[in-house]
């Protein structure tokens, strides 16, 4: 019995540890444009550990990101969801939100402002910066693959339902490990797109998985996914379980190998 | 103290339950063919438990797919590799494989084999029936589609690089889940079977979902795949692992959902 107290006091002390979620927005700016993101971790876990930042889908920073953050923190990250458009901008209006995501898809500005987010998250005091991943929604999604394609120091990115770009002939070698997480059924994402990410993947080598879900649209994702009245456009619970569960999979994985 | 008494107990039990594995050659028959499967579990575990046929590759019931049941049987499920060709009839010469996987592919007997070995399984006096799986490799992956298919009364089937077949017309709707690992780079697996594949899932509506493995060829789990010689076969480690994990969350989930 006494041989089995030490143990038992690592135990005590490991139920007795509670989750202390902290969160706080944290605002920003790349090249003088005012940007706020909203970072999550949980008090209960001590010392520096690994960042994750989480972006948006084509919304903006609306509470689906944040609590995405906030679900990642429980995991035992320190998550930072970043902000693509500004401070405040974000909006419920498919076309408006279509024209923030316009002013930055296939443009240098959308790496730049995902880097700006990155920068805030890797100079984290808890955060420790060798250590970092990122994953998003939608044009979320996107972003991180460029981030990835722009060799950020990422060790992994994760995209759920994101467009699907291909890295750019200045890109050095990939780095980061990819995994697209993709609705079978998205209308969104068109077949021709598909195949070139995958051909893509296969030229540059990169370290990539992608999931197909069966039955899944575009925003599988999100539970309010639907509300939104867009064609194509529709929570999945099978998927989003699955695919969450692909995600902690993929994290685990990424720190904890050398 | 006192009150954390019995929480201890139970621990100190679990702690002290080491795993005891049992294996045990099984001989059957289908339809006058003597065949010969390898059962596992661990006695560690008591009681009832899901079962999961493992179907081997091509080469017929090696020690690859003996030591996959055991892997499985790890987990906490009654495992059994059965047998599609016949008692002792196994090889390491490619073409005899093929001469054998010819003789069932496409064929009805394919789905008889595979229903006799789970037959086996069912009526183990361990396994709890409603809570079947299968799983297989090359070969075997085509085989559990096509038990998925038959309505064999399978909560789940898992293919890794296996050939991606089709249902019947006359096969009725599609209650196991499906999970299709495949070599993103598999020569073997052709882009229109792919694609009929998918395609044949959406119109059944099937619980469906296919995950690449970039960079990945034919046999990917099997780490003595590269000693066949044969091109676009080869082991990947990392394939290997990450499909290991996606197996385990598939089978938690068919066997936790009521």
């Amino acid at each position: 019995m006494k041989q089995m107290l030490p143990f038992l006091l690592v135990l005590v002390m490991a139920f007795s540890a509670q989750a202390k979620m902290v969160t706080q927005a944290v605002e920003y700016q790349q090249d003088g444009t005012v940007l706020e993101g909203h970072l999550a971790y949980d008090d209960a876990f001590k010392g520096k550990r690994p960042g994750v930042m989480v972006v948006h889908e084509f919304w903006g920073l609306n509470d689906y990101a944040k609590k995405r953050a906030e679900q990642v923190a429980a995991l035992g990250y320190v998550a930072f969801a970043c902000d693509l458009y500004g401070k405040g901008v974000v909006t419920k209006d498919p076309k408006e939100a279509a024209g923030h995501a316009a002013h930055l898809r296939g443009t240098p500005l959308l790496r730049q402002r995902a880097r700006a987010g990155l920068d805030v998250l890797a100079k984290h005091k808890l955060v420790d910066p060798p250590h970092l991943a990122a994953l998003g929604y939608c044009l979320g999604g996107t972003t991180v693959l460029e981030l990835g394609y722009s060799g950020a120091g990422l060790k992994g990115v994760a995209s759920f339902h994101g467009g699907l770009s291909v890295p750019k002939p200045e890109d050095k070698a990939i780095k980061a490990k990819i995994l697209v997480m993709h609705g079978a059924d998205d209308p969104l994402i068109k077949s021709e797109e598909i195949a070139a990410f995958q051909e893509a993947m296969r030229k540059t080598g990169a370290d990539w998985q992608m999931i197909y879900y069966g039955g899944a649209v575009h925003s599988f994702t999100n539970p309010d996914a639907d509300k939104a009245g867009v064609k194509g456009v529709a929570y999945n619970a099978a998927a989003d379980r699955r695919s969450w569960q692909h995600l902690k999979d993929f994290l685990k994985e990424l720190f904890s190998s050398p």
